[in-house]
């Protein structure tokens, strides 16, 4: 994070963007931006000067380079702005703007690839394989938040959130050899699915309208529908059973699953799930955390002890 | 209901058939077998006989018309029969078998057409029409429960509750104008339609395993997404109405809705299906219990007051 | 609603009234004043001077007429006023202070008369004419709101509700013909009339300590015995039935009903109310949001889809 | 309890009573009756030769005096009959024949008296006396049953719980003094006298119509304003907080109060209430089980330990 | 209360404390103080010239004493400081800072010994002995609080809601005498203790690390187990039943309790629990409101009658 | 299990024994016995010749060896006995009677000690090696039940359902490498130790009164309470996180822990005994289902699919 005091040279995200007149009546331009290591307000008090200056004027939504310095002001964080430069979304690191997850995309990906080649049911490989080479779709699955808050709520979120419940599952079945490690593997890359249609871009932020509708299970359900019948297997059994991990992931109708778990690997994987999210969190919060205290969070404050392995990892999962 | 000394002339589906002997070594034919008026237990005491002039012989699972005698034996209701002869299905009328609601069948239909023929809206009018053309859909439609017990859970019982409860839409939309009526009937129309597959044949009863994986309401939305497909539509802002309208007809994650409703016709179509339900039992009760009584089901007893027009009725709608 | 820069020539409640001094010492009048229009503060800089010109001066509780602007203070809507005067509550058009449903006092009369003369069952007959033709409960009847905030929580509310109910219990009786209509709708007119007693008159707002510790449904049987004694009914199944419609009309314990409903007209009665308020409430909501748009009440946000008709519509039921 | 092997020379309820013929045709006379000590079967296999010497023959709810043995038939417990005799109900002493409390009426009388002679309140002592003084309400509330199970279910059992709370009321008070003794008094005796309209006669056993429709804290209310309306106190305070002790007196909305403890003295009824009706049961079971042993209900077993007084003891309170 | 106007010569617990510059770079004091009977800001201003003359200066954590008067600033309670002098804990007197119970320590003290004179079974006597002759045990039973907030969050509390649920017991048991006054007294006495560990001293506040790992029932089960084995009593049933009073007291699972109450004084007891606690709150509120109002807390409101004896009274028990 | 037909010649428990006379008079014994692959019932016709030719009698509660044959008489299973014969309790193998884990004693033992080797934390070894040196409690450890009923109800059911946790929490701690495996294994030994004492001898069956009164968390609290003073290791952080994962591991209030969990290793240890009680009957009931069906229990039939290993495994876990 950066402090009162840092010199700023990054990339923000504005939030708001407003041209407003002093009580003199002089033009400045009210900015509030963010990017991963700061939230705040920023003030061109110069701006009549400047405006003619800028090839582009900065507008809510788009994206900013700032060069300047933090700092406090009537107990408010703010950047004394040097420069700013309007920088085309294209040229942005999504990276410097978002939260990201402790593992580089790169390896992410690697593992995903991996843990999929140790699918061995021809359908279920095949359905997996169909979301893996279906570009569009790929990209929206390496990008997206895994949720709006509560867990994964970060660029690449949903793609990390797989990765490490595809990680937790091979270990268990490991031990619990009598779950089948191929339902546990594809189900752990579309139980989430639909959630690139459900949640909107990071940018944007929140639900979609569809989302809000259908929910990330039901749209799940009809990706696995449509990639059933491309690769031909529409009517096997394996889709079903997918279709079944997908609707039954959150375990119970209060937490929102219209089926209750009916296949071991359905319990398997709502536990897994519950898990992940769990561990992202604690995890996340432990961090920020001195030894022999307690977290903030007010409804489950937790103690960091001192056997923690906490302060020596960067992420909650190998 | 026919009762001791009643004379029996009818069609009965065997349950279970097996051939025993008795105490003394002679074979005879030990059958369960119901129909809509009777549930008993036959004895072909004389099998050895008769066995070689039957050109079929019963097996659970068939048909039979038989003739004889209603009695009771040691507490237990039997035929005292004169004559027994295996029918083929073909030749039975489903109505002497299983229940059947309170209208005729061509009533049902003509009604489910009218008020199909009430909805305006193009994209809603070409599903619903999607659904009536599709003749092995539709055949489902007309023949099946709704349930498998609780309610409407007679031969032609799904059909029944669909234009009962496209009734009771037309009715309270006339006074709540502000509610969508293409919504409504559309809504009525698929809300249970995944039924056909959730719900074996009445014959076999119980749930099919597709079923019991994935619900009524994912196999609903899924036949949608069939018809938005095959009628040019997919994409549009009525499909995902309509199946928001399937995924939230519970009105409640716990009561198996995986999406709460978000659209008024959704509460609305909640409540119609709630009631049209609950009236159906409650007419059900109330027609067996004298005025002045309570109705004999334990978990809410009800009491039959003497302003009630049940005695006068012979259905719960009209 | 009154915007910043509409000139006001109206009628307020004075919520508020203060005679308070400037830091240089001078007498100012500050008040919080309110109609159906606007709610805000309006301060009398020139008290001292305006003062001895009132025949009467504005405290807690009274009404004014206000001329003058309405504009905006440091983020605060205030009236610049340019005359205000104190107006006897007997001359104020409570329509004018309050909000009121979308149908006007007379018409809501005419359907209620309408509605009690469609009852045949002379017990039932008699006990709401005797609510008719009580005068003070009668002024009651058709002035109070039906509920503190949630629904119908306007002057002449309870009225409404009441009308709306029993239109729809007719649209729904109809259909459902197994209903006793009588006692639908006597059910209606009784089911939230204790009310008038629990529930303080809009002006004062709140709750009375009477309805605090007996509830409206305790207030509401007791006024059904006085009525029966009245009109010679005591002890007649009538009463009993209508005392529990009132008792049953929250359908759970847990929603406040000592009894959950045990005839078919109760359940109906409960689900009917429920409706009725629901709808009055999405109504309202969905008056206020775009098309496209997500309503803003956080716990149960509707979508404004493009079938709903609510945009040609002035009230929630026809 | 009478055992196998006991003579009987007792009177009992006829519960149910037919005239039956054996296999050879032979009539008999085939009973079910019970007593305080004793529910079984009653043959009598000569009825034939009987029949004629009696002037009066059983009938299912007439109370005979059998003379005979106890005896074990095929497993059921049976009295082989010497004779049998039918008598007036007139004549019957309830104590023989229904379970009563463990202290005698007119000790439970007097307490009853003694208990309100303590009242000071004039409105409250007033609204008292008026039931002790209604003979035919006076009856009822000294042989009633407070419930149908649970605790409490014997002849003389409202009046037995009511006697017994007061005198917890008078305990706890001593102790919590800022608690009103008059209200908690009052609120004792009116609580639940509703219920000898709600229940039935111990005879008839079940709930009555009236009782199933309006519940007994409706009921009661009506007593008390039938109560203020004679005395001259309606409208007072009193009223209403004596009406808000029985209508809040189960403590919360899903435990059937329509009103929850608005009053300290409420909060403390329903303590004692819930506490009165536990210790009866308590006490009762603990008492058929050996020192060391676990009470055979199996919801709540309870453990009977070695401090435990209760085998010193005949009643569970003093 | 302290009110505005009001001289202050009183000590007070530093509760914050800061060295300031004002605008003009001028070193003062701001002090933020509380005691039983005012918390407020303080602000030296000639903190510069005073400085130097303090042998000691206020930190926060400290006490000091204060002389000066209590002013209002800019709607903030401040005191105008004449004097300031820091205090050493130990001439402190507590009950001038904290809260204190309506009844002096000497008499509770007085009482306790009292009613476990009272107890005669020898074991439970001597494990109750053990705890009052323990000096640093009975040092913190005498000072603690009950609890953080919600009941006898005050200095003496424990002792103070102990002795109540003592007499409580006594009162009760005087009436329902099938219960074991010994089980009740040592139970009363040890169902709290476990706070002396989990609940830190009442100038730190809040929860202790091992108290929220374990919780006050572990805590005093274990004190059980360390006295068993100090008075030679270990493996007695009294030792198991008294835990078992510990382990039960909060009644069921959900409100705490690992077990739910198996004896009947664990039922009692758990009663006189929740009694005392609910008339400690009860009592306080209903003391703040004047007669025919309405207490101020949200979920419970109180309505104070024109029977309570609240205004005559000092304390909730006698 | 044995088969109608089977020869036997077993051992067998007594559970129940009478010597009972024939309609004719003659001495007969009826003895109810089982063992793991049969419950029924023998009929020892000839006992009076039988009987004086036993040096011991069958009683209810010892064991006996039976040779005949499983024979069904009017639809009961019995053995046709030839001989039988008592046998002294130390030379039956428990195995025989009762149902055993699908891993070998000496198997489950040698991972126990693997499992344990790998705990680095000095406190936390001392423990768990406290608990294996203690010859009486770690012969308790290894033959006890887990439970009654639910879940590793067998022989030896304890140490199986501790040895497959302690494989679970390796495989899951390798990958969320943020957890402390050592708290994991050592909670995995010690989170339901306190059973030993809580649940009686498999022949006994059933719950003890102290583990009735007490539960199995406190009774596992005072345990590490006295290791912790044995090993001098009183007083340590370690001993409070390991009584907190005893009392914490049913992970919510109302599944029966008096504290949640506050650290990781408590959630995680909390997930990995449901998951292992889950998965021990998941197992065994999809063992006994045929491919494609679905499992026999009511609450939550389980679908085996055709991708399941269960056919190829013994058991649940590797």
């Amino acid at each position: 994070m950066l402090k009162v005091g840092d010199h700023v040279n990054h990339c923000f995200l504005v939030v708001d963007c407003q041209e407003l007149k002093t009580k003199y009546g002089k033009l400045y331009l009210s900015l509030n931006v963010k990017n991963r290591l700061l939230e705040c307000g920023v003030k061109i008090w110069d701006w009549e000067s400047i405006k003619s200056t800028l090839s582009k004027h900065p507008t809510t939504g788009c994206f900013v380079k700032i060069t300047g310095t933090v700092e406090s002001y009537q107990g408010m964080i703010q950047i004394k702005t040097e420069q700013i430069e309007v920088i085309e979304e294209g040229e942005v690191d999504p990276s410097e703007i978002y939260a990201t997850p402790g593992i580089a995309l790169e390896e992410m990906e690697n593992r995903l690839k991996q843990y999929l080649g140790m699918i061995k049911n021809p359908v279920l490989k095949d359905l997996c394989q169909a979301v893996i080479t279906n570009k569009e779709l790929y990209q929206l699955l390496i990008t997206r938040p895994a949720a709006i808050r509560n867990h994964h709520e970060t660029y690449h979120g949903l793609l990390s959130h797989i990765v490490s419940m595809m990680g937790a599952a091979v270990a268990l079945q490991a031990h619990y050899h009598f779950l089948s490690l191929d339902l546990l593997l594809a189900g752990a890359l579309f139980h989430d699915l639909g959630k690139v249609v459900e949640i909107n871009d990071i940018k944007e932020g929140g639900y979609s309208t569809k989302g809000r509708l259908l929910g990330h299970m039901d749209i799940g359900t009809a990706l696995i529908d449509r990639f059933a019948e491309k690769t031909g297997h529409k009517g096997k059994e394996e889709v079903d059973l997918l279709k079944h991990l997908v609707l039954s992931h959150h375990g119970k109708l209060e937490w929102g699953s219209p089926i209750e778990p009916r296949i071991p690997e359905a319990m398997a994987l709502h536990m897994i799930d519950y898990m992940d999210a769990q561990f992202y969190n604690i995890f996340k919060q432990l961090k920020e955390t001195p030894p022999g205290e307690w977290t903030s969070n007010r409804s489950q404050s937790l103690f960091k002890h001192s056997l923690s392995p906490v302060d020596q990892l960067d992420h909650y999962h190998k």
